[in-house]
């Protein structure tokens, strides 16, 4: 309960966390890193409904199309210039290229993305309105879960092939 | 408020609509269609937070892969069989085989599709507990929006070329 | 957690519930049965605020006056013709007579009732947006309680005499 | 919004009330009488979620069966001596006598109700958690509502004939 | 769960709390005493949103500043007059003074404190909407806490010497 | 409404602010300011219950003791070492101090403070799980609100006499 923790033994370092210090690794297949701190690094924010994460994006480096189920989202560029985008539930794409100092809202449950064009590293702080925000990343949900959605299904969904299916499958979830 | 509407001259039509009893046309991309009656069908839905829905499928029709951003969903199936699915924020996929008078529930914010593998039409009831649970369906939210989602973006998050690209925007967005 | 089951080995079927499909026996006191799908039911829907409910009716079958403490309900007429009601905290009654498709709203917390006026059987879905949406029968609380409502405390309520109060109580509460 | 009041001049009156220092009148149907101090009251109480009553009871009065679609209360007693009672979804009664600086509580959206037994007047404050707790009492709204409720439903829900609804109507109705 | 509660064996005394029915004594720093009933004195209130507390003042003292993080609080005068006042987040302070059956709302989260200036006891009754409204007073917080706030942060907050800080100290936690 | 704005002619501008790239002045009283950034400056945060702000620390800047009543806070730093405490409704103080790329909680409505205990400036971003989440600074609250707070009740609320209540209001308030 607030004020009142539920752990014995309760100290300041149950409300700390010191990792979002330095840069991530972004040699992965999108270029970027998002490293939530949650009520699952910070004891503390149990029943509290905030959290930060830190996003680091390699020049070119896309976090790719997600949402958070049961946040909104504000991110705060550390450094670099990120072009920011979200969709509304009509269609409509809302983008900005923002850089070091500046902010942007992602609302509440809709799809989003953030992409550095530049040619060196970038990064950005994120609050959220959970304690435990987690994002659906589309890509991923779709072609890469398991078990796997059918073919048949996301080859009518996005009006393809079931060979340009598989394929995107095979790059998306490459030890399947 | 509860109880003592705003509107003067309330009345029992103000908490009824009857536009659901007939199958709508499914003669669209995917074959499926959802009609939805929330606050802007019902007025007295106001603050209430719960709103009701019809989906009526073609044979082989699918309701592709979409989220609500503020409701779970509870479906009902009125006739015809229906293979629902839902995926977790770490892409696990859920799916089941449904029939007549079988629900299923499809948890708040997550992507989920219903697809009727049938040759016959089907139709479901959905519950939601949101005034106005508006979707936001994934294909379209990408491929579609305007303005555009840029092919460089795409490419990257689904490993595509920008020629699949193209052809995913022009099948899903043909009029831009 | 939402996206986040608590159980462990979770299956689609923590999702689903078979035993809606069939018209229940309405060979009770009012003629009238309602079958509540909730977080009893379908584990799955813990934490995610939605059920769902049939309510099958004889003739001239009556789900008498009661209320939902946690939630607002819609009715979907599957078959049949019902005579649906609900009255406000100053006593104003609202009342329509609906069929299949139709759908009514019944504001959260407040008396309802819904009356099958005709010869033939009638059968409804029901929303809530609650997931464990316990009615409050009015009759059935008070003439039919453990233990009983003072007989002078139901006099003085309904203005009646205890020669009343006890035979309204037999009636609802027979084996007492 | 909290601490930023919307009204220009606001006041310290309009966080204050001065109507419950004096007992109020019990000679009506019931020997009771509720005066509820919502934000209709005190416009500073809006979006805050709580509000106060007072309840005046004459010799042998009773606070009839209601209950609070929005809140629940706790009782404070004044002076004198009351049964309160509550019943519970699954029908058990809930009761106990207390007196003056004793507490009791009535959960959210139960139906409930305070006798005075005794044959000196009561009194006693009641607490909410909501701005605008509108209480539905139970035997003026199914048997004096506007437009009535049909007879025939409440012969079949109270398990009398309509003669006796009939009467019912004429006490708790007079003047319809 | 609401009208289902946890524990087996419920009964009425779950429900009800009978020590504020006699003043507590208020022969302390401030010469005030508020006796607080909330879950942890009734477990029937768990989940349910509300509390009440009775407060006793010698004559001239003063229940002092303090703020209720989670609560809205409504005061209702017992016997006695009060001088009520609560500051808002942009330094207005709203003051009233109150008397017997008269009313006061303190809006959730800010600053407020009730005094005594007559030379006979006085007494109140406060409603809050949480089941645990703890409260946070502020010269304890900061003067009292455990280990101490350092003298140089309160000397440069309240813009005065570490001597006086130190007396503070000394006062209001005399056994540190 | 959470995508479907209520304003027309939304633009990416509506979600987006630029004022938090630089460093404030701290030539204030206490060496520190925070600047929010709020739904007042971007108007696409209506309903999304997230904020975010930037605080500049002086070296010994102090962010004197205070709370936000409707948030819960996160502070990551950017530059420089702060000490960070808050103080539990027992009294309890958490205390630590944190460098750049740390984080730390303040739960929500608990008073807090940063200090800059350093020779160089130091910055930090902090999180709010409010839209608004104005805060009430507690030296200013109640020893320059405006009509003032009786120096009688300072004086008994902090044990001192009136003579330090005024040189404390002097120089807390010095235009009053």
């Amino acid at each position: 309960m607030n004020g009142f923790p539920c752990k014995h033994n309760v100290s300041a370092d149950d409300f700390f966390f010191d990792e979002l210090s330095q840069p991530r690794l972004t040699n992965n297949t999108f270029g970027a890193t998002a490293t939530l701190v949650t009520v699952q690094n910070i004891t503390g924010l149990n029943t509290l409904g905030v959290s930060i994460a830190r996003i680091d994006f390699a020049p070119r480096g896309l976090n790719p199309p997600h949402f958070h189920p049961r946040a909104t989202e504000i991110v705060f560029v550390l450094k670099g210039i990120l072009e920011v985008s979200f969709i509304t539930t009509d269609n409509k794409l809302y983008s900005k290229s923002i850089k070091a100092g500046e902010v942007f809202v992602f609302p509440k449950g809709l799809i989003h993305f953030q992409k550095n064009n530049g040619n060196v590293p970038a990064a950005a702080i994120a609050a959220f309105n959970s304690q435990f925000p987690t994002p659906q990343r589309v890509p991923n949900a779709l072609f890469a879960s398991s078990p796997s959605v059918p073919n048949h299904v996301l080859a009518k969904a996005f009006q393809i092939g079931t060979k340009e299916v598989k394929k995107m499958k095979s790059r998306l979830a490459p030890n399947k």
